[in-house]
């Protein structure tokens, strides 16, 4: 069960109102990288995981999302604070209106006239926030590297809104919620590299042969080498040919009489021909005449 | 540039048609863990990326991935090849098409009916693939823990469809599917360690009081620990109190005059008045009477 | 803040696994009248509410519906544990597992598959949860009136689901769920109606002419009459003619003349030219011949 | 069976072109609160009604919101019509319009590149409609609650709308729009209360220890009181505990033997082992040294 | 304006209730290839046409198309009636509901929880119609090759529903909606050719090197030959190279010092270093000890 | 198989870096009419073909897509590249990057903050790519007919493109894609019409009395004539009446007992009583007094 408290995890001075700030900021809020993806994240996994310190640790840092997603909602509901006034009550002509609602060059623009002025689950380009943006499959090897990963992004999408805010009070925010995915980030590693071995991740066993080939697909260049092609574990492939099993590359199925009867119908009846060069609409289209085409 | 070889990278051989299976496989066709996701997830990165290294092997797998994507295309193409020219040439009764189409118990009708038993780029529920997998962000620390992740997970996608799937040929084309996650993730550990320092990610210094702590936001039980809420690098804070910068945990904006008295107005005029116990539209709708109710 | 309590809400008791009635039971966790979408549509009103009496209103029940969520996610989880440890363990067949996965008869082999026996924020049928969901616009008199339907459609959802629930544990918990609705439906009419007025919403005067008018636009049939279109305050009219404003139901634009002589050319470029009737592509490919049609 | 008229339902008359305030304007032609929405709502919920009257009464506005949907896409075409034809044209420099389609600050360049100045059903952040905004779900007491919801929404974004609009003409017939919404509302009201009892929607009995219950999840603060949380019908619990049943707050299942078997299998093998303190890929990318890191 | 006619453009005779079935029709109702993407295909389109042809065909086939959706939607509720008011009023066991809701084997399950049997804007795998399918993009020569391919895929997924429907009723109104967009395509195909030239489409011009180019990019096999690739407008070019342009086939761009610098800097920072071959998290992932691994 | 030659098959100089034009060009990366829905519409189509030429050809013209996803690709961080760097390293201050970022009054701010300077799997409104926009299905007569207009659309969304782009670098390589548009067209409509016949499209014959009509839906205004509504195989309906087979136009469906009794129940309990005008909601709301109102 969740119990909430009025008084936010960490303080929210903000100096004056921006609302195309705010729109950058949705990022973190209802953006891919955002606090409801992390919060969603964490929070399934912990609800079908059966480990008791994973469980408990899954819950406590989806816990803590949740109340970054109401602090970062909170920055993003006082920089929009004046507008939503301003639109309700229409003081100022239709003009300035305008000119406010379009002046910040980007999509705060749609937080105003949708949504009034609050913080809604979209990002900076005022895409919904979708579930595909949780990629938690249910087994711990693969969610904890995507949970590793996804507090390394948010880590990242933070410093970039922290290089663009000049307002002290929400730098010093930002910068909390920034140091604290790093600070998840290692508690996550903590509890996967407490799974040993992780590494294949699962159970079912690789097939030998293709688990230390590293295939050069790429050409063109002098390849570049480096120990992600070649050294410990990995043998690189130069020109790897298909079909590096062997076989013919090709695809095959064995099909009853019907079916096979069926097909053949269907080939006859669609069969691109070519031995012919048919006239075609585009060549109608090429406008020398409407009603009598020269073909 | 790329250049299409006709035979495919691994030779696909499938004992017999199968609707429901081809299904199931899409997940790794149009899914958030397939083929699609990885090709598009790599080549992307690798179109802005200026490591010469990291490009070179971004290109090489995202090159593999998209002939990964024609394995399993063509798979799921050999196991709908029946289903196909049964649907277009209709020679059963419709009962009978109606029960083939509706017989495997999951999703398979929709690739029958909508899209004529051709491999689709939607999952096994039938949900279109979208970009919103793709979780690049242009940052290289964060952009290869999230390749590393997805691999993890596909390789454990490919091993529950291995576990579903009797068909020897098909068991051994999706065994080196899998195979080549575990070697491609290894690539991507080479590559992200040969960055030092890779952590924290990016480039922003982490605000030191709270990389460190661990807050135990889920209570009501005595707390599960370990090494990802106490050890090395990790504080336990057992009983987070809000705010944790010491401020009061309020939001607060610093707003004009007119924007103020706007506020004020909006307020007055959408206050939720406690003082009273309105009827409402609920009370209306418990049926006593419907033209005088007995307020 | 919010902080977590390990035990549930309400108590859970499955009596049996069936993977068929988790997925069913997925509507109310990731679907479109589930409780991330109550929990969320509550919590973002919340974050930019002002009146006192609504945020606190607002910021209880979005914490109680995470609570509920956490409980509807426990009961999904206990009616997959089994098939989760089947799937991952593989201690079956291929042919058995792929008759479990399949033999609910509806998508619950997504969950399997691609979630791993977890509750994802997916719906019965698989579809990923949007916030396109939430239908928030920061207007106290329409998000009331939104939250008021959003709780009569839960309710509704959980009807139907106990409807074909015979577990007696599940029906117990998913009656609690019910009711909470109810009574949630019950606070948001209070806080409605405590605002006077309320109707029409918003600040905007409406256009006298049109606010009393019942247009009837399907004819073809006698008129079923009902207060809906004649009584207090509804007048019918019974063939309505465009424009009903009485001038020529036109729509114009006054334009510059460069921009005038851009549209005159486009027009001559595109015109679809009435006076012939041309050979068209379709009839090309009526078959007669493919290189020398006669046209 | 639909008949359309040419003239429009209202007249038109737009004084300039403006594809900035056609953008905005997308909000009620492809926004979800826009008038495609309204009609397939009604549509739909009209399509398998049985009640006579509510049947009448949904073809009716549907078919009005039909007749909307094409005034707000007349004014958005008049408003992009002078743009169609020049970046069709291209009689201006490539600089010349590179600024008119950036020019208006928000998303109008999608409307120009994308759809050649036509209206799209797409918001004004460029999201295409989706009929995940359709929250019709087939039962009268829910659905009439959720039309006058979207109705009073609907009101909002108009005014709204309206507030940034100077043109007369346009300033018009967006009051006719937003008044018609009123008109709406006003028989979505009376078909409900027409329906006795209507409240607790449904059919299924509440379980009534919970229906008079209001948990006072949220924190930290002072209650404040108010006929929501307090009086007629609704009695304020302060503290909450779980589990509200008096159970355990636990979820359980009752499993067989070979689930149980397979489960702990999982469970081992998986285990996050707390008792050692492991040097993780975080640690290893702290940076002292590559080859041979301390440890 | 839009008139409503209460009586259907086709006659609805359904023999018996089939949720199943009404299932699989939904594909034309809510889904990609159905009648409301018709529908909005071509009133879209109209609403921004100043071709007075054009624009009078477009709202005649929209409207018509709208009358389509009628009629499928129709179809659809009477093959769900009986399974609406079993669900609403649970008359029967939970056990037998529960196998009326999954019996169908395909995603009928939706319909009925989420629905409440009434059609809804989703396809036959229960995705809500998105915008997304709307192709139109505001020239003529482009939108009417568009419709005339929608049509043509209409066409067929009716034909493929008439291949698996039994019913007389159903097949005898499906077959009227197949044929009515045969019937469209002609129409599209005679306003395409009545625009001369429209090939190719637009007003730029080619470039012409390019234009009658075929490049060889599949390889591997012999070609197969035909007049797609060499004939009348098209060479063939066997072996492609990069670059075509007889460039480098590098992309390059001209910065300023400081990008460069910051440039550099970001590159050095985020170098993969290839000189040495890294310990990973890999590594110590493959378990040989947790504490102190053998590195 | 695939293989990739680090060479672009086109050259690639862009003047100096715009992160506004980038965001535009954009439309054909991960746009609905850009190179990645081009390359899986004919990827996807050819994973099933079966007809030996029109296979061949379908994997060179994706080949050759993917190879244009490349370059569009690369012009696109060719324009972000120094935004990317100065971001990354932020040098400047933030309001000088705040400046940058919101200074192309287009969502080119997305692409910074979300994506880091890379480009991404969205439009130039930021909305991801969805395999929705692929709308192959299967039938060659219909996906051909798909792909041409396909191309026509992709062709005018390169010339809007060139239209407002200045960089003659940039512009040449979109002439060429343009072109290439052009070439592919070409070879669609050859592989068209070397099927003979294919029209109508598919196999089931079409209902004669219904092939020929145009029904004149829209009315209100002379008709327009033209070769679309009478002609050659089209006979004008001026005053279609519903229902046009001669039925009653209305929806039947024959229902057993019991679910006849439902739903009657059912009606009963939910009927809109018309005989009484009760008091609603709004009245409620329309603010004469709150506790006890003047009904």
């Amino acid at each position: 069960m969740f119990i909430h408290n009025k008084r936010l995890q960490y303080t929210v001075r903000v100096a004056a109102p921006n609302p195309g700030l705010a729109n950058l900021l949705l990022e973190q809020f209802g953006g891919p990288q955002g606090e409801l993806a992390a919060a969603m994240r964490y929070f399934t996994q912990a609800v079908s995981e059966d480990d008791p310190g994973r469980k408990d640790m899954l819950l406590d840092i989806a816990t803590e999302e949740l109340s970054h997603l109401e602090i970062i909602g909170s920055i993003i509901a006082m920089l929009n604070k004046g507008a939503k006034g301003d639109l309700a009550e229409a003081t100022q002509t239709q003009a300035d209106l305008y000119r406010a609602i379009n002046g910040a060059g980007n999509d705060s623009h749609v937080t105003q006239v949708l949504y009034g002025g609050g913080p809604a689950l979209v990002n900076s380009a005022g895409v919904p926030w979708t579930a595909a943006y949780v990629d938690s499959i249910g087994e711990p090897t693969a969610d904890l590297r995507s949970n590793i990963a996804a507090e390394a992004r948010a880590k990242i999408v933070y410093e970039r809104l922290i290089n663009v805010t000049e307002d002290p009070g929400i730098r010093d925010a930002l910068g909390f919620l920034m140091t604290r995915e790093v600070a998840h980030q290692k508690s996550f590693e903590k509890a996967l590299y407490s799974i040993q071995p992780n590494f294949p991740p699962g159970k079912a066993p690789v097939v030998p042969p293709y688990q230390d080939l590293y295939f050069k697909m790429s050409q063109g260049a002098e390849p570049e080498l480096g120990p992600w092609n070649q050294g410990k574990g990995l043998e690189l492939v130069l020109d790897p040919q298909p079909a590096v099993d062997g076989g013919d590359g090709n695809a095959a199925v064995q099909l009853g009489a019907e079916q096979i009867a069926n097909l053949k119908t269907l080939a006859r009846r669609t069969q691109s021909d070519p031995s012919v060069d048919p006239v075609t609409g585009a060549e109608l289209g090429q406008g020398v005449s409407t009603d009598e085409p020269d073909l």
